[in-house]
């Protein structure tokens, strides 16, 4: 049973946290510590920690797991250049996670697009990714959605700037055949759904991820915690945790 | 029992045509007529004709009718305004159907996004129309789903010009409430699939059409020949043989 | 504006109907009320009344809004024919909408379903349904499901008892022209998905509803006490509210 | 450029072969048989040779590859098991691919279902499996839903017996850990969809293949005919072909 410390208590991370570490089988909540309480004595005597807070608290947290010896996993994103250089720097003596995103399912699909792109190709296969977001997100296309592209751009020798297609109307012709058909569906409050598809003559391939909260990015992060116990000291990602590199 | 005659024998349509009018329970194929046959012959003692062949053959096919007073559905496209004028001329004395889609799917699809579009609105709900068709559609979006938009516009008292969004890159800010995406995909040889979105905070309601393939077309013209019967003169439509008027 | 005094402020549904009244632009929170306070009082100078407490509470209610001549939403199920008899008796004097499913989008998905199935019907078209809710559901199907079965029954002459089909497997045999095929899927914490599929040779059409979240009943609850306004004395439902009767 | 020969000219499959080689950037149709020609002469000058006739005609083709050194696909099916062993004898001389089903898309489903399995596991995910096929198919699940659910009983430690579910009635009670759901739908003319759902708290990951016409197995094949260019003697199947081993 891993004993963690949840930074952040208060906030709808730090909750969404709590909740996901109480979940699962194999981690407990052992601390919790929240803006203006003393952070060496949170530290002591757990496991790891989890930190999804803001980014100019990272340094913050370094300190205190290097002085305790504790895992990190580190869900916050935005730091400057000084922040990421001392993560690195931390990352010679204690094991740490660091991801952009820690949803088993997005870094799933992340995965699986990869080995779907090696076999299928885009020679006979015609290759299409939608995503939706509520109404309030304001940019296009997510950021998931770009990683996807990414991938594919990757395996099938294309790129973003001259064969992604943002939206098609009036007289287009018939398809180019390395052509990436990318469609950005707003909405309501969806969360995130993001489809590729690979369609041929006679036959499609989909894979679908449907986020519906943000406990599916908590329950990542635990089960990176869970996985730091015994590891080596260095810089992982959700990559590593979910044992697919 | 409908005694049918199918006009176009050889053809791909007519092959269809045939196929259907044997499914159907309530008709059956009391005649064939290809190229270069008797005309008047293959319209004698039969309840209705059906043509799917070409627009300038739809004169002497008129001129038959009337003068074995036989019900006909028509289902060509592309007429010239003199081959309209001859249609609405021989409706004063013949029950005629003709539409530019017989597939009962897509006339209901029509129906009932008209339907939804009036409870639901566009003021708490956020409308999204997706389209796919096969890699050779040189056109976007699809007649069908012009069709759609059209029928959205109305009941919401938007316009294709101003209100519907072909595509989404970029910092595009959060969703104008009344705008509407329309998404078109291109791949392998998808013969065509529609689903018109609305999407709230908390829900979604979502009608889909998939065309897999043109013998729906011909079941529609079926069912329009065997609502012909016993019908007074005029002009209708496939709303009007679904009794969606 | 409509002045809505909600019931039950400190509960999960009273906080989803105190967002949903805020969010709609035709009506404003103007009082809220909770366990222990005065009813008299918090009634006074609305123009409706909403409540999704506890059905052993609308007694009390029905009383304070009559006192006040306030149109009443009820939300709660379960009630004794007692309470039942109270409510239909205070109906002769107010407008009050008492329905067991408050979401605009499941109601719609009721009235396509019915008029799809008067369209389509199941002599060409073969019906399948399916639902999928979170893995603690104890029943199967749904309560939306049987609901959705029962208006396929009666549009299609069928029952629930000799056409429905729960789960298919072995050597089957071709499909029963009139059977009704229903599929329940559990998993994860799926709110709420119900499709009504109709297929026919070359095409389906596939009606979906989606729930994310319970803001969504109260979103329709909050629509149907502005629809109250004005309205006669009598006992309501969410068709009618509407329009869809 | 592979020469091929196509077996069986006039049949369907055979038209499909032809199709889908002539459609391939890499093969080309050299010549094709049918029923009573000289099948050495049709051997003599190819690369490979497909063979999707019937069983009873395997030990003639095995024959002529062998006397003119040619690689051979053999997609029929329903052997006895003399010939089976004349296949396996012969595939000590030549390469041969001989698989039960040559669609790309189908075979990357059933690898991209057992890494995701592999991933994610039936811990924190709930797996359902869906199938939809035309109304005359007369066993339930399919062939290709029996062998996805031989997949995820492999990798998750279930068996088809104790823990697949096919339809769920009543009081079921909340949904077992282990149960996978399988559910069998059936109507009109479709030709095969199949999906594998992994449904957790807050995501669902859902793997999707939708076939729409025989084509895609002429195309398997003729990528399988092409793949055997240069290959040692050996019996392979359509993982080796693409690589999946």
């Amino acid at each position: 049973m891993t004993k963690l410390l949840i930074l952040g208590r208060s906030g709808r991370m730090g909750q969404a946290l709590i909740e996901a570490a109480t979940a699962d089988s194999g981690s407990e909540v052992a601390k919790t510590h929240d803006h203006g309480e003393n952070l060496i004595n949170a530290f002591d005597g757990v496991d790891a920690a989890i930190d999804f807070t803001v980014h100019n608290f990272t340094e913050s947290v370094l300190d205190a797991a290097l002085e305790t010896n504790t895992p990190l996993v580190i869900g916050t994103t935005g730091h400057t250049d000084e922040e990421k250089a001392k993560i690195i720097e931390a990352s010679k003596k204690l094991p740490i996670v660091f991801a952009a995103n820690y949803s088993i399912g997005v870094n799933t699909l992340f995965y699986l697009t990869q080995k779907a792109a090696q076999i299928l190709g885009n020679d006979r296969f015609d290759i299409e990714v939608t995503e939706m977001h509520h109404k309030h997100k304001i940019d296009s296309p997510s950021g998931t959605a770009r990683r996807l592209l990414e991938i594919l751009n990757e395996e099938t020798n294309t790129s973003y700037e001259d064969d992604v297609a943002h939206g098609r109307v009036g007289n287009i012709g018939p398809r180019p055949p390395k052509e990436i058909g990318m469609h950005t569906l707003r909405g309501g409050d969806v969360v995130g759904d993001h489809t590729v598809m690979f369609a041929a003559d006679g036959e499609r391939v989909e894979l679908t991820h449907k986020a519906s909260s943000r406990l599916t990015f908590a329950s990542g992060a635990v089960r990176a915690s869970i996985w730091l116990q015994g590891r080596a000291p260095g810089l992982y990602d959700m990559q590593d945790v979910l044992g697919l590199k």
